[in-house]
């Protein structure tokens, strides 16, 4: 069998499904989910979030120059796909889901107190590209869930958070781990008889 | 518990890990392998990578103007991982992961004949945004693997190709479904007696 050519479409996955949390003022808070995101510079750390300007948050972030990245998580997959979906027009997100605002460090903007690492960005740039607008951002600050952090090592076990990955217009589990970053080139340890 | 603030940095997850195929010639073919990529706009289909300056792909794309996003698998993963670390400046990249360059369509740029999707792009634009550079590019066609395009529903089961994941320095399989978008509020269907 060989391939089929397609024409131009979006197909580069799994990707994440963050929940942003936006609005300077409680009145205002509101939740958009969004797949088109991602790390676009490590120094400094920067990200991106692409919206359709007619959703609710489009105003919002545009206007107050902020929001937060919340990761999400098997519990949370819920409350992820319905704010994806329903409009902050209409809804008050957080109630509706049960999700609670908790104040950020740098930012106006809420975070989610339920999602395990937050991430507080600051927009620096829009570029209209098409029916999305691409919001490039820096990243001013990070929290993460102390309850994922190991005691002894101090080291962050992301993978106890039960992230979720969007693929293809479904949601999915990480599944078994494969290997470290290097795993390829690592010497293997000489097992002593 | 609560949550620890941490200095800014790159916690957006889960990620993919996709291999950038490049060159235009089959002497200056390579690969490279990043996480910092994904779509932007849905229409038209544009997407992003960061790639740092120094990378030996870095002046292949910028200089021809091209590149494939090619998808990644649990049996591509060690070349995946390799891709990412070793240059381009010293390895014939190809030869040594046992891959096969494939003509694509739209571009000179060889597909990765083993990766289940590829994606042929056509850079638009360069963003100098720090230690990365952002890649900003349309998408003009697709290859699909047919293997994983169902026969009675002509439906392309991604989830068959098994792709994985890359998330804090550590790569996994996808796992369990979680649902479709828009799980969160279908119907369900009434269960007649």
């Amino acid at each position: 069998m060989g391939k089929s050519l397609w024409k131009a479409g979006t197909m580069i996955y799994p990707l994440p499904a963050v929940m942003i949390s936006c609005g300077s003022r409680p009145e205002d808070y509101n939740i958009i989910t969004i797949a088109w995101t991602g790390t676009i510079c490590t120094d400094p750390p920067m990200c991106y979030i692409s919206i359709r300007p007619h959703r609710h948050s489009y105003d919002i972030i545009k206007s107050s120059g902020e929001f937060v990245i919340n990761l999400t998580t098997k519990k949370l997959a819920r409350a992820t796909d319905w704010c994806g979906i329903k409009s902050g027009s209409k809804y008050n997100k957080f109630k509706e889901m049960g999700l609670s605002p908790e104040k950020a460090s740098f930012v106006k903007a809420p975070m989610i107190a339920e999602s395990p690492v937050n991430i507080e960005c600051k927009l620096t740039e829009i570029i209209e590209l098409g029916v999305h607008h691409m919001f490039l951002a820096k990243v001013l600050g990070i929290h993460a869930d102390e309850q994922y952090i190991d005691k002894e090592s101090q080291e962050f076990q992301l993978e106890k958070a039960k992230l979720i990955a969007y693929s293809h217009g479904k949601y999915y589990e990480l599944g078994k781990f494969i290997g470290k970053f290097g795993f390829s080139v690592r010497k293997k340890k000489k097992h002593k008889h």
